[in-house]
Parts: structure tokens; sequence; C-alpha cells
């Protein structure tokens, strides 16, 4: 199978799908731009929930669930939310269909038209502040910390699988607050949080910072992201969080009543991370062989494979892997066993390298006599033999050691693949051979952000918020700035 | 707040949707029929799809994703289907918005209309099977076993929270197989798995059965059902499990080569349980002081309230729950500490028992010198003074105890509501003035079935598994049948 994969180096596009194609992750289906996910993609997705989940429980927030529709009207209330959105709405007009009396077959029949029409959600802020509307009226109801797991749809014309989809699976955190400080506060709490997920459980070194005004969330006032590099040298948007101001409660009209007896609108942000995550997994870390999975996102982890000649053989061999698997398990490790007898163990090894297992267990005739196995590194692409006394606690070493080497090897990527640069020929120059981030120096303004993506495509992703404050000049128009934002293109 | 529950005895439905609301679980949206699941009753929600999953994980499922949407077309492809759906379906027909010229606001832009119309999902047997179809080329494809967790919309037009909305959340087992035999077996399997989760977490006895021919799936050549008897005597169905034959494999193509070397068509099954569930349990154990968790599926299995005059008091009795709760924590039990100082212990007391909270302690100043704790159930109302000293141990077999205790009681109401008649006039007499489940003969027609529901409203709700054969007189044409039915109104 893995043979079949396109080189990266050749066309790191092709590669790509390829990738998503052939390790079974997604497809795409008969709906245009809408992607089937398969189960091995959703067991990925599903461990990637899972400690979000866990993470946005700790930090205090539940779960609910808000109606997929939303009445055109409510989109029109937030000037700049309906201005961001309406160009990719699906919009519901009919609720039946029927039997056409020409005999057409089935039609949407005309007599069941929607008095006004339903947006399917593209994001829920409309629908939850109205909702939030009725649950307010103290300071004593405050905070709402409430996320959402659902799927959303956004008309795009040119999709992806994973990267850009017109339906997507996300999670939505949707925040209420007493006081403008406090909603702060949560915007970075939670791009914290997205940063710490990235980078323990993803293996993925990402920048925090804001974005400018220009690539802010249709609605709020300032808008956080984390920004990790890909292995072509484009940057991919990995999560936001948004600080929406009054804006949303101004507009669903939602007050309460302070410590002090005042009435006041109420603080909002909002932030969410989607099945994207997918698709930056497997950009930050896959190879020519396939994809390279976080040992702490792989549904599987460790997968045995008994190398026989006959049935005795296997038996031997079985008994000696369920024995190893139930001490893995013990270890909390999850284990494939794969004796299946219609592929060689070839076949196999190259099958679970282009699904990115991170270790491979192989246990032949000899290691019976020598009580040895053979151990495969999925990163390193490496092999030992190794003693069968002992083997669990040593592979549960192993996965922490390749979870931190892909985590290191991707951070030296970005470092090798970061430019300060301070001449425009040379951004130009950069951007055109090489990509990357680029650290450069920003005159603050729309009007050169604009320029500079027309000439090179390359956008702010974000203004790093650790970068220091030093004297400098815009690369493009040279007009004096204070700190350097992070160029790229991105996904 | 628990004094502005209706009385069951006056009002049930009026109970239940009081119940619904003033337990938060869940409200009315601004959208017709779509509901908010709010984050007490979406946390039961989640206890439900936790223990689920991991009962079809068990059973070899894992869990995919498909498309929101469906193109028309396809609907069409399987006759009793799209016969069965069609009246209740959301239709997508355009994906712009725009600013209209003559200054209405916003409309949708008549310029992006779609080719061909989209559906919401009311089921996704039709967009899984196309799938299929090029998934299986041979036996060895198969079987596939595959879960979706997914939001579904049918356009209804009486809607009451979570037993019947327009949008609900489920989950939708589609499996497809190589043998009639295979399938048939997959269609039991899940009927049992979900009365093994009905009545071991929920703690609700279920009649499992097929349905008759009249109440079947659109699609389906048999349908199995798990049904429940609530405390008004109507049954609610739990849970359904669908034999679909060859019907989707042939509307959409979908052929495999057996062992031998045979073209055939594709065997399958589907099965589905909902939010609906949440109902079930609100109306199988709901009292006029709330709900009744089962303690298996209560967010919250204990809570903990503080009794204090002063600060000193809250101090000490604080360190002793903080104790009790770590130790509770240990045995894996879920606890809130209480100690909000803007409402009084009664009304916690109502409010925690109107939210259907398994168990409650209450700590005061003479327990503090007593080394003493009062334990109050939910399910009993009874309350004990108990020594701190191994409480937690206590606790956690009182849980179990519960679970039991409400099972039973709900197997005893079954009991005693279930009428095996003979006559007509007994059967309209029971179903105008009890309610319950009948047991009757039925002569197997269609024709005698719609007759006995016009004229009492009560349906087949499935010819159980387990009734014996024996010789008797359909209760309403005097014709022969050789079993007994199970008949009842139903939600």
């Amino acid at each position: 199978m893995a043979k079949f994969l396109t080189n990266r180096e050749e066309n790191y596009s092709q590669w790509y799908n390829d990738l998503v194609i052939k390790a079974d992750l997604a497809e795409n289906s008969a709906v245009r731009g809408c992607m089937v996910i398969k189960p091995y993609g959703y067991a990925i997705w599903e461990k990637i929930q899972a400690e979000l989940d866990r993470l946005f429980k700790a930090t205090g927030h539940v779960n609910a669930y808000f109606p997929l529709f939303i009445p055109k009207s409510f989109f029109s209330r937030e000037a700049a939310h309906v201005e961001g959105f309406a160009k990719e709405c699906a919009v519901v007009t009919h609720y039946r269909l029927k039997n056409d009396e020409e005999g057409k077959g089935i039609i949407v029949d005309p007599a069941a038209k929607l008095e006004e029409e339903l947006i399917i959600r593209p994001t829920s802020e409309t629908i939850i502040w109205n909702s939030y509307k009725n649950w307010i009226q103290s300071y004593r109801d405050l905070p709402i910390l409430i996320n959402q797991w659902a799927n959303v749809v956004r008309w795009e014309m040119r999709t992806r699988l994973f990267l850009r989809t017109t339906e997507f699976l996300w999670q939505e955190g949707h925040t209420a607050h007493a006081t403008r400080e406090e909603a702060v506060e949560e915007t970075e709490k939670m791009i914290n949080v997205y940063a710490g997920f990235a980078e323990n459980s993803m293996a993925l070194p990402v920048i925090k910072g804001s974005k400018s005004e220009n690539e802010r969330f249709a609605g709020a006032l300032d808008t956080y992201a984390i920004e990790a590099l890909m292995q072509d040298g484009k940057a991919l948007q990995a999560g936001t969080s948004h600080f929406l101001g009054q804006n949303f409660a101004k507009a669903f009209d939602v007050q309460f009543t302070d410590r002090n007896g005042k009435l006041d609108y109420v603080w909002a942000t909002s932030w969410g991370v989607s099945t994207r995550l997918m698709g930056a997994i497997i950009m930050g870390h896959g190879d020519n062989k396939g994809l390279v999975l976080p040992p702490k996102l792989a549904p599987i982890q460790v997968v045995i494979v008994p190398i026989y000649k006959n049935a005795e053989q296997l038996s031997a061999l079985s008994e000696i892997a369920s024995k190893i698997r139930e001490e893995l398990e013990q270890l909390g490790i999850s284990v494939k066993y794969d004796d299946r007898d219609n592929n060689t163990p070839g076949w196999k090894f190259a099958d679970y390298e282009l699904k990115g297992v991170p270790v491979r267990l192989a246990l032949g005739p000899r290691d019976l006599e020598n009580r040895t196995i053979e151990v495969a590194r999925r990163d390193t692409l490496t092999k030992e033999i190794l003693p069968i006394d002992g083997i669990a606690r040593r592979i549960s070493g192993l996965l922490d050691e390749i979870q931190t080497n892909i985590y290191n090897k991707a951070l030296n990527f970005r470092k090798e693949n970061t430019f300060y640069l301070d001449s425009w020929s040379d951004f130009k120059d950069t951007i055109n051979n090489k990509g990357g981030f680029i650290m450069a120096h920003w005159d603050g303004t729309v009007e050169t952000e604009e320029k500079i993506k027309e000439e090179t495509k390359a956008t702010i992703r974000c203004i790093p918020f650790d970068t220091p404050e030093e004297e400098g000049r815009c690369i493009y128009s040279g007009r004096p700035s204070k700190r350097r934002v992070l160029f790229a293109v991105s996904y």
C-alpha cells in the first residue's frame, strides 16, 4: 500500500491527499465538500475529544447542546457577524418532500415553505446568546462556562479533507462574565489550554498571539490564536479564542444587575478547535511512509505482528504475544495483535507504518528460542532486538520517548524555518523559495497587511504574546514599528 | 422551587413539562420544536453516551462520522424509506445570504440555489450505504460494524422536550454482513445490548419483541424494540434494532463476492437510541418532589450540605466534608459539596430532591460533637443518622441498593399494570381507565390493528420474544390466534 503514497518532496499537497485516503482517515462523500470520517480517523478524533473535554472540565466548564438551526433574523443582529458568515450559509427553506403529481418523482413540497428561513449554524454565538438572555438576570447567574461539541456548516468553495470542509466537527465554548477583566482572563486561559494540548498531546509547538484586526473573528474585539508550522513551510491555525466584549450581549439585549445593583451588559468569550486538528497532526509529523502519530493520540499505540510458517509456530507465538499484550494493557497502553493470515508480515509492517502506529513488535520463531522480540519505532524507523523480560515497562518508556522526540523534531524544524527579516526583498525571497515563519516589523495598518498579502500571499498569522518590544521599521512601508509580528502563508 | 411542580396525579403531562424545566434539564429554543439541552440534562446524556459507547465497543463496533446532508435523489432509492420520511424532512435549497438591494436586510441569495436539494439526515441509511458501496468488494471486507453519534432532524408537528423534538441527538449503528443469519444475529445482539443498558443503567425493566408490520422502520424487514412502561400507564419505545435484509444494498447496488466467488447483495442492520431515553428516565422514576435518578447515570451521586450558623462552624464542617468527599471520590463516586451561602439548607434539600441526586448528606454542629452525619435517600425519602467512621463504604453500598430498589419498584409497577385480557370490553375499559400493558390475542392482520387503534388509541407495542404459544382468539375480531401480543397507548 505505502508505495502508492506520493513523495512529500515531489508534491506535498498530493502527499497529504493520498495519506488521508490510504491511511483510512477520511474520504470525500457524495455531498460536495462534506467528508466521511472513517473509523481510524474518527478514533484519533475521539482521543482528541476525550483529552480536550477533560481539560475543559478541569477548568470549570460544562457541556450543553444548542439547536443546529438559527433563525435568519438572529444572524442579522450583530452586524460584523452576519457580514462574516452570510456568504457561506446553508439555508433551510422547506420542511417537507412529496410525490410529484406529474410523475417527476420526489420533489420539495412548495406548500411547506418556512415563514422564516433557518441557517445551519456556522457557529453558535447568536442562538446561544438568545438563550443566555433568559438565563442571566443577576451577577449571581455569572459566570456561565459552557462548551458544546457539535457539527457546523460553512459553505466553502474549495474544500480539502479535514483542513477545510463544508461540514466539520468541532467544539465551541461560549462563556458569559460580569466583568471585562474576567472575560479577557477566560479568553487567555483557553488559548493556553489549546496551546498546552497542542504541545503535550499533539506534540506540535505553537505560537500564541493576537490576530490583527483584519483576521479577527466576525464580531470579536480580540482574537487569540495558536499557529503551528507545517512541514511544507505553511502555517496552520490550530485554535482560536475570542474576546467578544459586549457585542453579542448588546445584540441580544442580555443585561444583568451587578453587585452594586447597576444594570450592565454581559461580557462574552467564545473559543473553538475543530477536526482541522487532524490535518495539523498529519502535516506536522507525517513522512513518506505515512502518518507518524503522537503516542498520546494514537488509537493503536503498539501493534504485535507474529511471523510464522505453520500453525504450531503461530500458536506458540500467540501465547507469548497475548502475555505481552496483557502486560501492556495493564499499563494503560492500547495494543493490537494482528495474526490475520491473508497478508504477509511485510505488508502489515508497511500498513502500520502508513497508519502511524508508534511502536511495532514483531515476534518470529527465533525469538521463541531466544526469548527476544523485535521493537520498531515509527518515528525514527529504527529497530532493535530486546529481551521479552521487562518489555512492557520498556515500551511504556519508549512511548514517552517517541512523544518527546517528535515534539522536539517539530520544534527544531520550526526553529530552522523561522526567519527574522528586515528587508522586503528577503521577505519575498523567503516566502517564495522556502516558506516558514517570518518575524518582521509591521506598521500596524490594514493597508500594508493587504498589500503584503497581495504580493506574497503571506498574512499576519498573529502578533505573538511573547515578542519583546524593539524599535524597527515596517518591512513593507518602512514606517516605524515597535514589535515584530508573525507572517506566513497559511492553510 | 419544588413547590411549583405540578402533582403527577393532577396532570401528568404538566408534571413532566414542569420537571424538565425546573430541574434544568432542557428548554424550548427560539426554533420551533428544537430544544436546548442544559448542562445538567446534558451531563446525564453524557453518562448515557459513555456507557452505551463502552457496550458498543465491547461488542466489536467502532465509531465513524457521515455527512449531515443527504442528496434528495438518494432518499428516493428505497421506496418504503422515502415514503416513511418524506413528510418530515428539513430541506436545504440555498447556500448563501446577501444584503437585499432594496434595503430589506439580509435575504437568501436567489443566485445561490442548489442544483439538487439536500435533506438534513432524519436517519443515515442512504448516505451510509452509498459509502459502503465503495468499501465492500469481497466477504473479506465484511462485517462492517459502525456506529455514529449524531444529531438528526425530523420535522415533527407536535413536539415535547426529549420525547419528540425536531432535532434530537442519537446514535445510529449501521452494519453490513455477508449472510442473512449473521445480520439477524446482530439485530438481536443489539436489542439485547439496549435491554441490558435499560435494566442495568437506567433501572427500567423493558419488554423485548418484534414490531408488527405496521410499526416497522421504513425500509426494514423486521424491527425489534424495547418497550418500557411509564408511571402514567403509557408505553415508551426506548430503542429499536432493525433487520434491513438486502433492501439498502439493492437500492445502492452494494454487492460482494462471497467465499465461493459468487456475487450477492450485502445484508444490513441498523439500530438506535436517542435523547428520548432522558424522557424514559424522568417518567419511569420521577415523583412529586422531582427527578429520581438511577445512581449509575446521576451526574452528582452524592451531595453534601453543611448546616451552620457562623464561619467557625462552616470551617469545621468543611474540613470533615472534604475528607468524606475525598474518600467517596476514591471509590469512584461523584460528589458535590454545596457550601453556597445565598440559599438555606432547606432550599438546597428541595433543589437536590428536584434534581434527583440519589444521596444527600447533611452535616450540622451536633454531628461535629457526635461524629455523625445525616444520610437521606432520594428514592425512599428516608433519613438516618450514621457514624462518620466508615461512611464512604456505606454510601457506596447504598448507591447500589438505590439502583436495585428503583429497578424493583419500576418492575413491580409494571407487574401491577400488566393485564392479560380476553374480552374486548375489558380491553377498552382498561385502556380508558387504567392504562398499562395489555397482553391480548391478535389475529395478525393490519386491519384489526388499525381498528383497535382507532377505537382506543392503543397500538401493538411489540410481539414479545418470550411469550409462550397458546391457543386463543383475537380480542377484537375473535379469529384464532397463537400468541398474545403487547398492547398499550404509547408516547
